[in-house]
């Protein structure tokens, strides 16, 4: 059968689809659990959280699925502070914080021990699969990982990038598509070279690295995960079609925005957190692209937005929001994450017969 | 077989493969011809041809093929000529000019007159197929040529474009991704929101129109092909895999540069012709991009920028030609078009059984 392969094998799972470890709280722990006991592999978006929490979230999992999941990690990245940097982006989003009365914030300097943490907890609860996204952790990091059997999966956006992460001894590649909604895994080159269509992307990597690549970028449905093994991936990585499933904790601004969007609404800003990711355009996005140059960047961008789009949402204001969107925002469904797994499978049966 | 649907058996041909029309000399006769006879459709790009040429051209084809082909033609735009922005452009475009020692151009308004002598010369020589690019042609141009039982192609970048085309009553509609390379057929909507890759593009159109999809953008070889059809698409349109094909007239340094490329080389420029057009970086995009805004857009600037691409082929400076490339460069072959054929159907059987 198609889903039979090393990807799966390897995982023990049913289906080569993973959930796109979505930070922000778009992971919640029966999000995950679900679409891990549907037999695909969830993933817990763990980027933002900190290790306390990233181990309660593991623990109700677990309660909730003896199936393998897998756990998202941001590799931290250098940071410098720029106090003037951070006051003129301060200025410009004074007139939102204004409008929706919403504090100053304070800028501290990331914790960079948090990461080291939250590696502590992934080795101490034995989960079966860690992912990176934003560039490759240290041969230390690995071997500690790899030691206890844990299954670890780079992110990548060009074929030099897929050659790092399998070089780096990581045992699979996400290899992330130009239609990918999110922020973009770009790490070893300029980000707007690194726009490759997953068309484009996937068979230029599968020729040139051996570990299993796994494709991400513009798949919704059956059809998108068929095509996506035939171009050569082992497995498909699937974000935006979860953001608005039934056990997603996404704000209800978001789902009615993507239930409610075509592939001409979304565009790649750095203008929410620092770091190119791509979303729905709204008027937060239109009136800050003209600062995009001198607004600083991740993760000091976002901390000094977040809680402006945290209290817009709460003011039902999408306008102010992060709307994170693939380029397929017209295939979106509302349903809960199994009937969305049992759906693509059907399909991809249906497809794999007639072919 | 995965072969036979509505687009082969309408058309009369064995594969759902169009290689595409490509203006400015790469789709010589031979290419057409040999694409055809391989039981693809070739396509003859006319878009620059006048219409004694174009009448040439297909009557070439004729002597080497029994089978259908296609010629497709740019539909034209109104244009304004700003004598101030073309001097400007000419002063920009003067240190080229100066080191390949070539005249400056004398810029005459397009003779629009010259679509409709086209059209005729498709009418009177009773061509299989006729595509389109940059637009609709009007309801008189399509009533004259389907009451011919000429096949019309059109070919969008958005879902509304797709259903535009439908509307105005073509038969089929190209979809083009973002990874494609070469000119963007955006008509309907400001182009950087039509950069669509196909993976997400073709199944969201596939649901909103009626008339065949044909998928472009990224495809290269059988892995490209298959996943085409499986996202829903009736037949592909390849362009960056036939410039390299042995019949192709294209200049020696565009297939070395194609040959010799990676995916995160290519860039959309509007800086070359005057529309936005996908091809591999060189110095020339690189110094003219600054002043992207300020040129004179299409075909204006094509007409200004031509003799300098002309010489600087002649005179061997690839860093200020124009080379059209797709976002797969990587998969580019040497070889013949039968061959290039013979292999993408040999790999889609292979697929579609071990499927």
């Amino acid at each position: 059968m198609w889903y039979v392969n090393n990807f799966t094998e390897k995982l023990g799972i049913s289906y080569p689809i993973i959930q796109a470890g979505m930070a922000g709280g778009v992971t919640t722990p029966e999000l995950v659990a679900a679409v891990s006991n549907a037999g695909g592999l969830g993933t817990l978006g763990a980027g933002y959280m900190k290790a306390n929490q990233v181990k309660e979230a593991i623990q109700q999992i677990k309660n909730l699925t003896d199936q393998p999941f897998a756990v998202n990690l941001f590799v931290p990245e250098k940071v410098e502070l720029h106090a003037e940097e951070i006051e003129k982006a301060n200025e410009l989003l004074s007139p939102y914080r204004e409008a929706l009365q919403v504090d100053k914030p304070e800028v501290k300097a990331p914790n960079h021990i948090s990461f080291k943490e939250q590696v502590e907890v992934i080795i101490e609860e034995k989960v079966d699969v860690c992912s990176f996204t934003f560039g490759l952790p240290s041969p230390a990091v690995i071997n500690r990982l790899q030691a206890e059997n844990i299954i670890l999966i780079g992110t990548a956006t060009t074929v030099n990038e897929a050659r790092l992460v399998e070089k780096q001894g990581l045992d699979m590649v996400v290899m992330q598509g130009s239609e990918a909604g999110g922020h973009r895994g770009t790490f070893a080159t300029d980000f707007s070279d690194a726009m490759i269509g997953t068309m484009s992307l996937v068979p230029q990597t599968v020729d040139h690295v051996k570990i299993p690549v796994i494709a991400a970028g513009g798949i919704m449905d059956g059809r998108g995960v068929l095509a996506a093994l035939t171009l050569g991936a082992q497995a498909v990585q699937m974000g935006t079609c979860f953001v608005t499933a039934v056990e997603s904790d996404a704000k209800p601004l978001h789902i009615d925005a993507l239930l409610n969007s075509t592939e001409e609404e979304t565009v790649v800003t750095s203008v929410i957190s620092g770091k190119p990711a791509r979303g729905i355009r709204n008027e937060f996005i239109e009136q800050m692209t003209p600062f995009e140059a001198v607004l600083p960047g991740y993760p000091i961008l976002n901390s000094l937005t977040s809680p402006i789009r945290a209290e817009a949402a709460k003011q039902k204001r999408p306008e102010w929001i992060h709307l994170w969107s693939g380029q397929s925002p017209r295939l979106s469904q509302r349903i809960p994450a199994k009937a969305m797994i049992d759906q693509i499978i059907a399909k991809v049966n249906q497809l794999s017969i007639s072919g």
